[in-house]
């Protein structure tokens, strides 16, 4: 039945926040597909412009091998390659504790895949631990919109079992019931300062 | 006077660890002209092996253009533009506390020119120290063969007063008062983790 005005015209439904067509940056995260690398850089942002943390990702390594130095102008690199982080990407300080972390994302409803991670950056988590840093991974499950801050103590056991010829996945229910989960929040998509309070 | 052995052959003197040709790589720094970075990616692996802290140099950040993906290769950057770091160049953690800081050398005998650093690189240090991190930097008289840790807070007054109108530099003399003179140690270049003892 169309709902029609005193005027006769017919009333149209207005765009909402959580309809497809309204353009708030905020609401349409999902929408737009979001990574949670851009995520987590808004995240950043919006704690360090609130003087409540800095924390950066680190820069992408890249092993350069030729640069031409054209006359007048800025350095040009012609030939370079990725190469393999040594550490995680995301480090910084929180209320004088060190913070160190990974943010994996995984397409996987039922399990969390360990070959998301490297041999060097567990080795990193380990020995940043040792010295009283703050570590954990911030795991995303995309198809069920959860995302989870989880220990590093937590993964490392996993990670052990699988060396040892255990599994080589960390069950969804392990991250959930260990977990902490991270809602969303208005200009701030991954809260993880409120999980790290927790550990703390 | 050729001194003899009782058998009769000639005394030669040793090659020393001071000695031009002795192969040590410890020795040789200075000529072989090992740069600060180099030095304290040094120190920094000395430091991590024997658990002391974990701290790293983080990559240079690099503005990607154009990537070509042969086939069965690895993806080849075409190119890419050095950019700007937004932060110092290390950080890490030791002993619970978290450490920021930059690294710069001069050929400058009496002073360190401000311009070395960056208003980024300042406010990044100065919204590290409110969160509590310890942030300072490490200066190399190249020249006079003088390494210092200089705190973050001393620098800060004179970038201050610079922005004011006030001199350029920080005066050698400042430094060599306030900072903390790092001299080389075996296998250690740069051994800042006895100076950041004394700033806790």
């Amino acid at each position: 039945m169309t709902i029609r005005y005193p005027n006769g015209n017919a009333y149209q439904t207005p765009a909402t926040p959580s309809g497809p067509k309204f353009p708030s940056s905020y609401t349409n995260y999902g929408k737009r597909g979001m990574t949670l690398e851009e995520e987590l850089n808004q995240s950043n942002t919006y704690y360090e412009t609130r003087g409540m943390a800095v924390v950066h990702k680190k820069p992408t390594p890249i092993q350069i091998v030729k640069v031409d130095y054209p006359k007048r102008s800025a350095a040009v690199i012609k030939e370079a390659y990725f190469s393999t982080a040594s550490t995680t990407d995301y480090n910084g300080v929180y209320r004088g504790h060190y913070l160190d972390f990974d943010a994996k994302e995984t397409k996987n409803k039922s399990s969390f895949p360990l070959k998301n991670f490297h041999q060097h950056q567990i080795d990193h988590m380990r020995a940043c631990t040792a010295q009283g840093g703050i570590c954990f991974a911030i795991i995303k499950f995309v198809n069920r919109h959860e995302t989870y801050l989880y220990r590093a103590e937590d993964l490392f056991t996993f990670w052990d079992q699988q060396i040892q010829g255990g599994r080589k996945s960390v069950p969804y229910a392990d991250i959930a019931a260990k977990g902490i989960l991270l809602p969303a929040q208005l200009q701030l998509p991954v809260p993880y300062l409120k999980a790290v309070d927790q550990l703390l």
